[in-house]
């Protein structure tokens, strides 16, 4: 986990849609945005459920494709997403979440000060499509 | 599609990321974001060779799950993203697009003037989460 979130190597995941398909989730994807900042802080998914309940409680509530299970975003973190407005694409497969962190921020991992990451788009893909680069000075961790 | 695209009725296909599975493609979530205005245009997949297509030529390119083929942004429209930086989240399975539009906008619906719509979450949810509305005034088509 480690080395797929703090390293520099490019690992992505291409079968994870595949796994989610085959798991038999009737879900669809969600962006989840800062709705002050514009900042994207992460792409995660939902069923109807997770959707009835997000506009139900004003929060941010989500289906876990790992966990299988409902997953109300800071329910053991803290990291609360205020929900401000779910918007729907043309096509109506992807939802848009606009919302407001009441916490210390979006992401589970953790900069080099120990501070929870904002959000989840931290490193870039260098132009040889390898390797990756941290976005932000402060943000890469010392080894 | 008419009524799918600027009706008002919830109809979430929540069938898609199961039938993306059942056709074994390869692909990860990209959400694709205005690198200046911060707004999110449309959420898409990516193939690894849609990945490296879009760092080789600098623009654009996902994996159409509608037509199972390499969706080079544009190419039909004219709409092309110029691409400014791709980016990964923490557990590398998703990705961020960050571009500038170099057509008319982003998405292939047209408002009531007749022009494309700069994205494609032109409405929101109401709280009964029964019912759709225009976020902005002037984009609700006349009937």
């Amino acid at each position: 986990m480690q080395e797929l979130e703090e390293g520099l190597a490019v690992r992505l995941d291409f079968g994870k849609l595949r796994a989610i398909g085959a798991a038999g989730a009737d879900v669809v994807p969600v962006a989840l945005q800062h709705a002050d900042t514009g900042e994207l802080l992460f792409v995660a998914y939902a069923d109807e459920l997770a959707l009835r309940e997000t506009l139900r409680t004003g929060r941010a509530v989500l289906w876990s494709t790992s966990r299988n299970e409902l997953w109300r975003k800071g329910e053991t973190s803290g990291d609360v997403l205020e929900l401000v407005e779910v918007r729907v694409n043309c096509e109506q497969n992807s939802l848009l979440y606009l919302v407001r962190p009441a916490g210390e921020g979006a992401c589970h991992t953790r900069d080099a000060s120990g501070r929870h990451r904002a959000a989840c788009y931290y490193r870039r893909i260098t132009a040889s499509g390898d390797t990756l680069e941290f976005v932000e000075e402060g943000v890469r961790p010392r080894r």
